[in-house]
């Protein structure tokens, strides 16, 4: 299907293995998967994953970036990226799979999962008091497509929905705090925290003690809980657990970590009140996110404009 | 508050202590907790969660028995149950609870929490294939006022939603069956099958192997998991273990068990794809129960029709 006119692509990935995205890219464009290192004037496209460092630069005439996943730091860790449009992952499917991972995790905070499950282990026929979920106010930090569409979810189901951003948004049904002056406010009235927001400069390390302990601390649950699922350099592990010590944090869900995979050392393995998924919470299926990429390649070359800009100065 | 004129109440309650319902009950009406055994013709109500047998029998002018709780079934254990309307407990916070832990069970069965505790405790890092939630039939029996409510709350989750009735009912995105013939072709069409059924001599025993080995074999769960949140005589547990042991089904969330509490010997309690709670899906809780019933009294009174009346031919 492929035509001498079309924009060649680089695929650029580590980590995993990209036979998969290239076979998809491949169906309709040359993808080039091995750099040789020199410079490659023949690439107009870049699809990446922590590309290796500097290879962007060799590239004289790349005309758009494109990241696969929702967050686009890992691009960033190469110094040399040149100063060309970056498109981010926007699919139905990542966001899906965000939602239904961050609902099951509310639930399993907000309806005692650890107690049950530790319950049961004894034998033990007891029923805890339940607050219903109109009690409980989940705290959405992030309110882009992901924490949109998570919010929503949960507000069906009965919560109270709570979304602080770092410009104003305004989704219905949700208290909506931003900016630094609207942090503390937002956190005061938060019992479980859910982090969706993207890493950058200003947002690096957020998820600290000093933010940690700003949570509700009198809430119906007994103390409030933590869900990451944004990035794991958002977070300080070593505040998580000081927080879950003393008595700040109830209970945390980690799908994402300061290091990934997760060190067989970290205490976070075998702490009674974490729950560790292996960054699992909304994959990047290619089979869902290589059509969307092509489409824009395609709406590119027909003049048209790109969708799902990165704000290089925000970083995300 | 009470005046003559208003009509007795009668609380008979067996299995827990009903003093809650009787501080509430008592602010309006005058309540009788213990019955002399005798007849007594000054009762005009009766409000009963599994009531000693024979005791409605005594009261001469009983006008309504009011259930404590969704389900009717503890009241016909007695079979000298007088022949007055009987109503059923309708709250708003009952379906509310009953929501929250269908979905809760659902997704903690779809995003796979069993192998994922597993996994953490062995530290492994594994990301499991991880089919979206529209690619999973949740199929729900008895589409009553807390079978529709979760049923919409799984499809905000983006869950394809089957739902199973004795008669027809239309829901706006569920796939619906009903009667005996529907049975099969719902089960055949079911990933994760909630039960909510009434108790009835006709449901007696449904959830049982043969029923299990209907539900989807070969679906994106590796399996088909089981919910019974309605009542334990539902289920024949024996069937359960079976179906566990030989693969006909995958994991069961249990709430309610044939003899509650379910007893230490029980092999379930054990089970490593078994979850257990204390019967604590949709707790009863007096605070949001006792008022409506109170209130149905009052309209009773001024001769406006009773709410949420029992079929006693249909047993719920």
């Amino acid at each position: 299907m492929s035509t001498p006119q079309r924009g060649r692509v680089l695929l650029s990935v580590t980590g995993f293995n990209p036979q998969r995205w290239y076979d998809l890219l491949s169906q309709e464009r040359d993808v080039v998967l091995e750099p040789d290192g020199a410079e490659d004037p023949s690439i107009d496209y870049a699809v990446v994953w922590k590309q290796q460092p500097g290879v962007l630069a060799k590239l004289p005439n790349l005309k758009v970036i494109f990241s696969i996943g929702a967050g686009v730091d890992h691009i960033f860790n190469d110094d040399q990226v040149p100063d060309v449009p970056i498109v981010r992952v926007v699919a139905e499917n990542l966001t899906q799979y965000m939602c239904e991972y961050v609902n099951w995790r509310v639930l399993d905070h907000h309806r005692q999962g650890a107690l049950y499950r530790t319950q049961q282990t004894k034998k033990v026929w007891h029923e805890p008091r339940q607050p219903p979920a109109n009690e409980v106010s989940v705290g959405i930090m992030g309110l882009g497509q992901l924490g949109t569409r998570a919010a929503e979810a949960l507000l069906a189901l009965g919560f109270s929905v709570n979304g602080w951003s770092r410009t104003p948004k305004e989704i219905d049904g949700i208290a909506s705090y931003h900016g630094e002056d609207g942090l503390t406010p937002f956190l005061n009235a938060t019992d479980i925290l859910v982090v969706l927001l993207p890493l950058t400069p200003a947002t690096d390390g957020i998820v600290n003690y000093g933010l940690l302990s700003r949570l509700r601390q009198d809430g119906p649950l007994g103390g409030p809980c933590l869900i990451n699922a944004g990035r794991g350099k958002l977070q300080r592990e070593a505040d998580i657990l000081r927080a879950l010590e003393d008595g700040v944090l109830k209970e945390a869900s980690l799908d994402v970590f300061e290091s990934e995979p997760l060190a067989s050392e970290s205490p976070l393995w075998e702490h009674p009140r974490v729950f560790v998924t292996p960054h699992a919470a909304a994959t990047s299926d290619p089979a869902h996110l290589a059509p969307p990429m092509l489409r824009q390649m395609d709406a590119f070359e027909r003049g048209e404009p790109l969708e799902n800009l990165v704000d290089r100065k925000a970083g995300y």
